[in-house]
């Protein structure tokens, strides 16, 4: 009786049919999710791909390559995208808004890059734009956020959000294998994005970063603006030296309020055993919340790979179908106050960081107020040191081959 | 612009005044929280205690000791329930709800005595019952099973629910406190129930596993049928035992799915450093969900305490004001499927056991199938043995002096 009611109230108020954008990795990790789902069923009417010759796994007619002809379907509600290009995911997202569609995406370049404009088309069509699959795969972290923590006051939010980073440092560390070769491993994983720079620069954790600072403190940034560095320059001595002092070495996305200011970037971190961050392992991922009054909670699950994104997909698309949206509270409460949902970054603080280097003059890029410690041997050269947080962003370039690290 | 239109759907479509019933610890931190809420206001329109004498660190005109001249008042949509008397919260609670009034309520007792109740309540009057603040503190768990795990077929629930119990433990292995000290100091910080009893032999848990049984599995179990064994037994001996296979001793509520049935208990178990829960200390809780999409994932926050509670309370009250309520999407899939939400408790099983016992009497009231490790000396005797689950049912009582412990 209670059953027949609520399929009621779903099927009829709102029948959830979808076209898919993309079947690689995350695409695929849904279809297997949604087919073996209990409680949810969506129709996918159609899955736009655009190489006619790749070899699927599921039948040929179940496929389009023509986007405009499945956006214009009238039996579709909702589109998923998971497209690998963000150019062609701008398109296919903003002509699906614009023509009424439900969106749910896992493109966090895309989501970043573009926010301001896609958070407008949001209120102009009145449509949902759901991403929980874009930040740290399988954790519910946009969600809660959005729905728990909306009345809390925050402080901070940072943690371990991007899998394959972790994976790399991870196998280097247990298992001594050389970055080259972990690297390859988390490919063949299916946990590195194509173009595996965005993940061991730093850049795929940022744009992450960006969309829970949205929903954290309810402020945009500009990718270009927040500050990121990755692990790309780390070598065993560096994980080594970690080692030494009972720590490891993690990749951390870091956001934190400091007065009216925030403050954000992505830094290699040297955790130690008090650290939360120090057994996060492999493709898992972590999110630390402080809130005012909730104190420190901890997130962690699977950050990466087919099924855990496929699942956090799942979820989000099963939102739509109960007419799920973000609100995005503190964002419209900073629009209010201030006009626009930008504060400023806040970039006039110290770091003490540990900068492994190869000569003297890669150093002069950084604003270093106060050298602590200096190391010197014939394998390799560091300084603990306090240095200007700004200077980092000199040394941002694939050029660059210093190994930087926050301490403590 | 945005902003205005925000505030007027939530205060023209559903302003939020409340009663609250109780104002101990939990009560003041929820007072508190909403005082320095920046996003959510409530109005707290009158407070019902029972104890016309106590002190109180607000106004007196703010309270009110008729809880029937309370529910009356025309000028409250919900109600607060955070009193320590279970027969006087299930009076207050179901007159509310008999009302018409919605209920934020942190008591983990009455909720799972008399669930099934207080769910029929919820459809016939067609008012919301929230109870985050019920289950692990801080840590936003049914909201997270019952909006983001809907979808997903869970394949266990389990983890650190009493924040008091792990602090015990947590004081007795890092400093060395005996039992009665720790005890104390837990109830000095607010964390232990009134009745110690509930905590450390595994009531509290218990409860909690009623309500995550609910959201994750979709059935109810009377928490009388559910095993609970508890720390009350253990002495410093475990712990070094404990510790010296690189081990520490936690109090672990668990629920998985076995076939259509379930299996559900809470049971001190010894954890290792492969497990997530082995730094989870003080009190702190953390809760680990399994999918089988999703895989593992872990939450982490603080259990216990005026604050976290209060925050968790808060975020439900502030949930009402968006007219949201538990939907039981897979409650009503069982109700729907066998006409009622129970499916049968999974006691057919046995578990590998650390039992400590005085003397070899004490031991016949388990079904011991296999003996593993046998230890005599004139400190203590143990065993670890395979044992038929269902005779741990026999153990229940005050008078049992064994300490049991899952091994592995």
């Amino acid at each position: 009786m209670l059953r027949i009611i609520t399929t009621y109230l779903i099927l009829d108020t709102y029948k959830m049919d979808i076209a898919l954008f993309g079947f690689g990795c995350v695409g695929q990790g849904l279809y297997d999710a949604l087919g073996q789902s209990h409680g949810f069923k969506a129709g996918i009417q159609k899955i736009g791909v655009k190489d006619r010759h790749k070899l699927r796994k599921i039948a040929l007619d179940h496929f389009s390559f023509d986007s405009l002809e499945i956006l214009g379907r009238s039996d579709i509600q909702a589109i998923v995208e998971l497209v690998d290009n963000a150019e062609d995911a701008l398109d296919i997202v903003t002509s699906a808004m614009q023509r009424g569609l439900h969106v749910v995406s896992a493109n966090k370049k895309l989501l970043a890059e573009h926010f301001d404009v896609l958070f407008q088309l949001q209120q102009k069509h009145g449509v949902a734009l759901l991403y929980e699959g874009a930040c740290a795969g399988s954790i519910p972290i946009i969600r809660n956020l959005e729905e728990y923590y909306d009345t809390e006051s925050l402080i901070s939010v940072s943690g371990i959000i991007n899998g394959s980073s972790n994976y790399i440092l991870t196998r280097m560390d247990r298992d001594g294998l050389d970055y080259e070769t972990a690297l390859k491993q988390a490919q063949e994983l299916g946990f590195a994005e194509i173009d595996p720079w965005l993940d061991v620069a730093g850049f795929d954790p940022k744009y992450k970063l960006v969309l829970l600072v949205v929903h954290a403190f309810g402020v945009i940034f500009k990718p270009d603006a927040v500050l990121n560095l990755g692990i790309q320059n780390v070598s065993a001595f560096d994980i080594e030296h970690a080692a030494l002092k009972g720590q490891r070495i993690k990749l951390v996305a870091y956001a934190a309020r400091n007065g009216n200011n925030i403050q954000a970037f992505v830094l290699p971190r040297f955790v130690g055993k008090e650290s939360n961050l120090i057994n996060i392992d492999n493709e898992y991922n972590a999110v630390e919340i402080e809130g005012a009054f909730s104190g420190k909670q901890l997130l962690v699950g699977k950050g990466a790979g087919s099924y855990p994104t496929g699942a956090a997909v799942l979820s989000d698309v099963a939102a739509l179908s109960h007419q799920y949206r973000y609100e995005y509270k503190k964002l419209h409460q900073n629009i209010a106050a201030n006009g626009h949902g930008l504060q400023d970054l806040d970039k006039d603080f110290t770091l003490k960081l540990y900068i492994r280097y190869q000569d003297d003059a890669q150093l002069q890029a950084l604003d270093i107020k106060e050298v602590i410690e200096q190391y010197t041997s014939p394998r390799a050269k560091y300084l603990i040191a306090e240095v200007g947080f700004e200077s980092l962003y000199n040394i941002r370039g694939k050029e660059n081959k210093l190994f930087v690290a926050l301490v403590g």
